[in-house]
């Protein structure tokens, strides 16, 4: 079968590899959809990050050459003997997190914080195949109304549906989200089905702020203005309450945490490495630094949204490519502009070919 | 009337000024007993800090040269004509935030929050004094099973709930408190008091530790060994989900990140300045970064706990000195050795010579 294989920095590889086959307790499903994620990006420019190499994935059992693509949906083909209540030909979204099972965490239900954190298509084979195999708890059914192109991108919308559950931000609260990428837009969407009343949006594309104010921000602001600060004050009538950093900079960090209000909250959903803060500030506001990694328990609800016509993650997709093309028009593509936002790589075209026409 | 006025670094003087006189809104408070508190330390070694220099406090209309003393209690001797509720006679606990009473905070009941937050004492002429007039919002009626000695206590005790309140500790839990000043003694006597299960204390000092003990830390560590982290770990099973940081310095607000279980918060009590962190480990460990400012509401329920016998807040005084030993016998003793941990001074010893004897 054809993959999309990660063999290090700058080298990804279309090749013909043996047809996975899957164990007792999981299912083996034919891609439909598989999004490149800005991990993925980040594993192609300067990996390896996350990609285990010279020693497995305690949970995965496996490493570096490895089949990238995390954010996929598809047919079930076969179904392995210990596996119950899926049938072969049922549409499933994967939810990517590897569960140890056995952890502190994983038993108390906090398995996004499983003590062998892991991720399908980052720590094992994943999504940007013909097909893959995947443990029978990452499956969640699709009803009839979720198409494949929406179920592609509940991987990113699950990311934000958490980091607004780790908040503390209630319907007629004021947010601010940093920084548009498909986090930062999809968190706009999700917060405003929450009734939020105020959403702004901050980054440095025209066109991002443009996308974020169609998908329902309520004011959107240039973040390289020299007067940004008094600006978001002034919007937020003193701060707000909480503040999304999704753009993963000291600066915009630093911005965050000025725009929040006294007693409010900035969560951090995007990934830093070491960052100062003014801690005698942080105290005096009584500000609180919240984080968010990852997801739980958020599918079933999002899949609902999705269903009952409220949610449609699919407007933030501008582009969907064939497994051979991924390279140049997936990966080089959203490395190259920000027109692109999110781009869905296609391995089995016959299998979504009824459901939109695919727009090059 | 005699009283221990701020005028420089270094430059504290017992002087003789005019009578303290109380507005309408305000009631004289005879002082019973006055605690010297680490911020009071601060200004007497390289103030200012907090006291306003060249501009009065909006709220207080007050400035440097000014009466220190923010923890403070003692007998009402006058009652402004438009305070309702205090009778010349009473014996009040002064809870020293001020308040503006119109910003979005104060309206909010957040009033710990005011935007222009200050304290009596260290914004405005305070209770290092004979006597001193205060707002009627700051008072607190102490029933007879109070003693003042307690009393004067109340004020970092309110400091330690709040940051509990603050913290989503809950019964049962398991808590980490680095830094064994007046605030990390009281967070594990109230931490105890809420049925907390495990807590654990750090300091450097030997003295500390076996105070912390002695009011029901269930283990103690010295900060300076080589593998503090390992043996943190191994005492939490894997991480606290609570670590009080009431130290204060890069070094043990690192300890307290990395010694915080996944999904767990640590509560930012002592000031810092600029600090760092890794926020990948943040993120990737999903900890929350909670502060704590002041308190509000808290008053009432720790007279409640002292007035019922749950709780004697006294048990941290070392020490009381009248107002002409304070400098020597309060400031510099504290700044001397460890073996101090909380002065208080005692500016009319008639009104408190029956409640204990002063041991000095």
């Amino acid at each position: 079968m054809k993959v999309l294989r990660w063999h290090g920095a700058r080298d990804l590889r279309v090749s013909e590899v043996p047809a996975a086959v899957n164990r007792d307790n999981e299912v083996l499903v034919q891609v439909a959809y598989c999004g490149i994620c800005g991990s993925d990006l980040h594993e192609y420019q300067d990996g390896p990050h996350a990609i285990p190499c010279g020693s497995v994935h305690p949970v995965s059992g496996e490493q570096a050459p490895l089949t990238l693509g995390h954010e996929f949906c598809g047919q079930v083909v076969a179904v392995g003997d210990h596996v119950r209540g899926v049938q072969v030909g049922d549409r499933v979204a994967i939810e990517p997190e590897y569960r140890c099972q056995e952890c502190r965490y994983c038993l108390a239900g906090d398995y996004n914080l499983c003590e062998s954190m892991g991720f399908i298509g980052l720590m094992g084979n994943g999504g940007m195949a013909e097909q893959v195999a995947v443990p029978d708890y990452m499956l969640n059914p699709l009803p009839d109304s979720v198409s494949y192109r929406q179920a592609a991108v509940l991987e990113p919308a699950a990311v934000a549906e958490h980091a607004l559950n780790q908040s503390s931000l209630q319907p007629g609260g004021r947010c601010l989200v940093i920084g548009l990428g498909p986090i930062g837009l999809l968190l706009i969407m999700l917060a405003r089905l929450r009734g939020i009343q105020e959403i702004c949006a901050v980054d440095v594309s025209p066109e991002r702020l443009e996308k974020a104010r169609q998908l329902g921000a309520t004011s959107v602001l240039d973040g390289r203005q020299d007067d940004l600060h008094a600006l978001l004050q002034q919007l937020s009538a003193g701060g707000f309450d909480t503040v999304f950093e999704a753009a993963g900079s000291q600066a915009t960090f630093t911005t965050a945490l000025q725009a929040a209000k006294k007693g409010g909250e900035v969560v951090l959903v995007g990934l830093m490495g070491e960052i100062s803060l003014d801690a005698f500030d942080l105290v005096n506001r009584e500000i609180r630094l919240q984080t968010s990694v990852g997801y739980r328990d958020v599918y079933p609800a999002l899949i609902n949204h999705i269903a009952e016509g409220r949610f449609d993650p699919a407007q933030i997709v501008t582009k969907t490519v064939d497994l051979d093309n991924a390279l140049s028009g997936g990966f080089d593509a959203l490395l190259a502009s920000k027109d692109q936002i999110k781009v869905l790589i296609n391995p089995n075209p016959s299998l979504t070919e009824q459901e939109y026409p695919l727009h090059v």
